[in-house]
């Protein structure tokens, strides 16, 4: 057996859930919203199971979705795409895996950027990548630009940026996106820029990907899902945005990983992205007043919280709260003492992690939440 | 870019669709059937798209799911699994990627038998390992033992092995398999079993994995796919079935490929499992006398088949019909001048592939059937 996966624990997400429902816990740690709900996406789907084929689509995706996604990221991000510029693929997972597969040869080094959703690096791993870490600053999540030179060798060809960021819920800053694509033009590197919390960005600001700054429109991999666009986590409906030269090796990946995505949720996605931007938006501002009533509560509690711009997570820090345990014990015992299940930040690390963070999801209606902080008021 | 995606060409199906739509031809070539339809499956995707959750599910599959599959296989093939040794995928494809990827490690040699689904050598190769071709002979689609053996080295750590076999819709012969067996057994080698075509047998023929056979219950990674039983191949739901040792890596895999499959689906498949056996055996005897009615045309035609035994698919003789063209020559030929698309068997041999052997699929109504028949009349 491959030892990358049989030396593997489950993953932090599913691990945290399956101990959330045995224990009857409310669960904030996976990040999957209960609401809101958009029953036109929904009803679509189920038109297109009742009315249109349920036979494969186009291997790269209905030209419906192929159309409709540009057209929302024309609108939204003021970023001009072409059908054939866009890969459907089954969840941004799958467009992860298929990017790294695609760009990646044996022995080539890729940079990734601590903290890190934890499918990069096994992923870059199993495609015969060597990962180099540079390391966020937990002050403010900046990159360091010497750090980032200093992990740059000739054998440099890509590498993994997610923004905005899970977990810590930031978006990055200009500057640091204008020094990646300095970093991109300056080494021939490929970036596959995983922005699924791209429509989750909140208090006005406005998203700009990676691919919009000088000389990265022909070397980004945009990666997208509808899955959070739509709050439909269990949908895996995502895509891959690239220049056609690029984008066609990249369907070869995904032809031979999923081959396909299920017709009717594409059809589904196509509609919405073209008709639910009052809702789309309408989500954006219900989560963000869950963040905000969330972070009060922490704060209530006399916890200090990590600013959070985007997705939907913000990060309890430990030690300017007081509270004398690492992350890894806090999750512990909130979710055995007080019935919460949350995240350690440690687990997005693969070294050098800080202890003092631990990540809560806020997509929950408030009664959830309210009673999440009900039952931290009574256990701290 | 990674050259075995960079140099590869679209696949086969999905250029000769491509091409089929262009050129207003009757689809014989990619295989998806239009019918019979399954409208209880159907209605339960709505029903639960409408009613439960479309949130992320557990990793490895719904409980109802990994449950159903189990009942189904000790129903209609006399084989005990628990659910625990089900994983459920994003279609076979993805259970075929994540078991090679978990399986091999870089070097690992791998038996691929020919002719071979497109998917196969692509996945070994990108998974590091290297393929070793063992070639059936195209008598009888019957392995030669002396050219096994001959395949096996010390690297030899795993093997592929479709049954019943797409292209040529033959089911393997109970000696073969024992062969597989005995050669997995003394070679401690896993054997990944594509049994996609399982409840599309014909003629009363009872399907028996290569899992069945001794020694292979520990070692087998039984493939299997919603897609099919069902008639609905653009849905995408498959799984692996493993012992729980094996299982537990398989799932790894799976989790960094697509990390789960929509709910909706899911649960639509685990009702169809349980409930329409009546329905699977309709379908797969009108898929058996779409069979007979087409290769009755053919032979009308003057054309000589090779008998099939399993899956949508019949393929022509042309060497034995006297036709003086290879199949690539005569799948141009019929798509261009008939308006008919067929697969040339040559697509699936990576090396000495044969000329003379041209595949359709036969899972069309009549009247589609009798189209494409009489189209070829007029053009032979
Ligand atoms: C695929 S499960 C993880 C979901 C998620 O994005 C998160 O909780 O960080
Ligand atoms: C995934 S497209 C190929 C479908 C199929 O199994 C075939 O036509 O052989």
């Amino acid at each position: 057996m491959n030892p990358i996966y049989r030396d593997m624990p489950t993953t932090i997400f599913e691990a945290m859930s399956m101990r959330a429902r045995a224990a009857g816990a409310i669960n904030l740690g996976q990040g999957f919203p209960d609401g809101p709900r958009n029953d036109a996406v929904i009803d679509a789907a189920c038109d297109a199971l009742q009315q249109r084929s349920n036979q494969y689509p186009p291997m790269v995706g209905i030209p419906e979705l192929r159309g409709a996604v540009p057209d929302w990221y024309r609108r939204h991000q003021q970023l001009e795409l072409g059908p054939d510029e866009v890969v459907v693929t089954s969840g941004a997972t799958e467009a992860i895996a298929a990017a790294l597969l695609a760009v990646i040869s044996p022995g080539d080094e890729v940079l990734l950027f601590q903290p890190l959703y934890d499918a990069y690096l096994p992923l870059v791993q199993r495609a015969g990548g060597v990962a180099r870490l540079v390391t966020l600053d937990p002050s403010g999540w900046r990159i360091d630009a010497e750090a980032l030179a200093a992990s740059i060798t000739p054998r440099t060809r890509a590498l993994v940026f997610n923004d905005p960021m899970n977990p810590m819920g930031t978006c990055a800053h200009p500057d640091d996106l204008a020094l990646l694509a300095r970093i991109c033009a300056e080494h021939d590197l490929i970036a596959i820029c995983d922005e699924v919390w791209e429509a989750l960005v909140y208090d006005g600001a406005q998203h700009r990907s990676l691919m919009q700054y000088p000389g990265m429109r022909e070397r980004t991999v945009k990666i997208g899902s509808a899955g959070k666009i739509f709050g439909l986590t269990g949908w895996k409906v995502g895509w891959m945005c690239a220049a056609p030269p690029l984008a066609r090796i990249l369907a070869k990946a995904h032809q031979f990983l999923t081959f396909t995505t299920p017709p009717n949720l594409q059809w589904a996605v196509a509609q919405g992205l073209a008709s639910q931007d009052d809702w789309i938006a309408m989500a954006r501002d219900q989560h963000q007043a869950s963040r905000d009533f969330f972070c009060d509560g922490l704060h209530g509690l006399g916890l200090v919280t990590v600013p959070s711009a985007a997705t939907y997570f913000v990060s309890v820090d430990l030690a300017a709260s007081g509270v004398a345990m690492d992350d890894v014990a806090f999750c512990d015992a909130i979710i055995d003492q007080a019935g919460v299940a949350a995240i350690p930040i440690s687990a997005f690390y693969a070294e050098a992690a800080p202890g003092h963070l631990v990540r809560f999801c806020f997509a929950k209606e408030r009664a959830t939440l309210q009673a999440a902080l009900d039952r931290l008021a009574a256990a701290l």
